[in-house]
């Protein structure tokens, strides 16, 4: 790991990258399914960001702080979720901080917003825990609790529970660079993907510019395959489609032969 | 990274640990929604096998190389989903191999299998790719397709379809080192997670054995929150569970008063 600020690592203007943290033993040991990867993921796309990486840490600072590092000089932003209320095992401040090498300092206005629904005696020390921000870091809302995440430089601190991790996405997300939206086209094969394999691969060498997939899926005991054909360049994306159809033409055809 | 093998890094007797290796650029732009960590986090916790991280990384060889040589170093077993059928973007077995620096080689087995359910002029290029192998490679079979996946060393490759990775996972388990299953229990806590964080503290300072977390979830409006307590000794986790009950009676009382 070098020294290189995120900055540098910062996508082209037409190509802004992401990564998402999820933080929490609960993913890992099966107890919790995580909802917010495909969220966000979908969330992404549809703002012109690439997803490019997701790792799943437990609550343990070390590995937080390490996945974190090794993220935040690679994408133009890193999401995390989850490990940001006030147990024990929220650990996710303290890991930002340490990755950043700042101090935690207490927020006036989380302390304020907490008691507006909560008696100044009931604001014990581990509900102030979840007042700590790096500093530096700017306040991410939500429209769900009285306790926000937090953005330091490209990291997105977001809460676990979906609906309040979602409104935080929808409070951070103007504040965001975007790129090009993908297009994206989807084509239902019908025939095998071993029959189509070196068709689809020779139109995906002469389109570097597209993203070309190919997903089976096992669905009432039959196979199907989809393609999915995903670019920047609409125009690509249908000239990709209309050669890669063309190209399925004589396949079906076959299929439905003897 | 160093050269140091996997076995010096196996866990304990008592403590097998494994990772996950997503593979698929469908996952991250947010296309498919992941099935598999889910799955594959309950089956291993079932077994005694401590599932301590999960990437996820595009069709990217180097990326897949990067990811499987960081966590093939550090954790018993390391299960990789999707990237094995026949098509261009199906590249894990080419990363894998690269990755343990060995070549890839044919299997006769494979070609047997496939050969039994189509015409040898059917099998061409792009399905004899599904039967390559790294060498020093063993075979992992399903009950669903004829194409297997295969294990090197302590990695596993699976497909990426929910079905047969299920049925994969099924064959290759019983050949896998598991360790002592943790016992789980949870505590419905009906009461904040602020008023009962510092309580909740002192019980898992008090009990390092025991994995303590306490897991908000806002459903119908509600928060509930949930404590769990897990480890190894089943009657570590009873104290646990008892004193933690105790802990919560006054609270749970203050919650009815006034």
């Amino acid at each position: 790991m070098t020294d290189t600020t995120p900055e540098t690592f910062a996508g082209t203007e037409t190509e802004i990258t992401a990564a998402i943290l999820v933080i929490g033993d609960e993913i890992l040991s099966g107890r919790t399914k995580d909802k917010n990867i495909g969220y966000i993921a979908d969330y992404l796309t549809n703002i012109g960001i690439d997803l490019r990486e997701v790792r799943i840490v437990p609550d343990v600072e070390d590995e937080i702080v390490s996945a974190l590092n090794a993220m935040r000089v690679r994408y133009t932003y890193v999401f995390t979720t989850g490990g940001i209320g006030p147990t024990h095992d929220d650990i996710t401040a303290d890991a930002v901080a340490k990755a950043f090498g700042v101090e935690l300092y207490e927020d006036e206005r989380i302390i304020a917003a907490m008691l507006e629904r909560m008696k100044p005696e009931d604001l014990n020390a581990a509900r102030r825990r979840m007042a700590r921000v790096p500093t530096g870091g700017d306040l991410v809302l939500n429209s769900v609790s009285r306790v926000p995440g937090f953005r330091i430089g490209n990291v997105i601190v977001m809460a676990g529970v979906p609906m309040i991790m979602q409104s935080m996405l929808d409070h951070v997300a103007p504040t965001l660079q975007t790129g090009v939206r993908l297009t994206m086209e989807s084509i239902e094969a019908e025939v095998p993907e071993g029959a189509y394999a070196a068709g689809l691969s020779e139109v995906a060498q002469a389109h570097p510019g597209l993203s070309i997939g190919s997903y089976p899926s096992y669905v009432d005991g039959k196979f199907k395959n989809q393609i999915v054909v995903r670019g920047r360049d609409p125009e690509e994306v249908a000239i990709g489609v209309r050669k890669i159809e063309a190209m399925l033409v004589p396949l079906r055809a076959a299929r439905n032969v003897g």
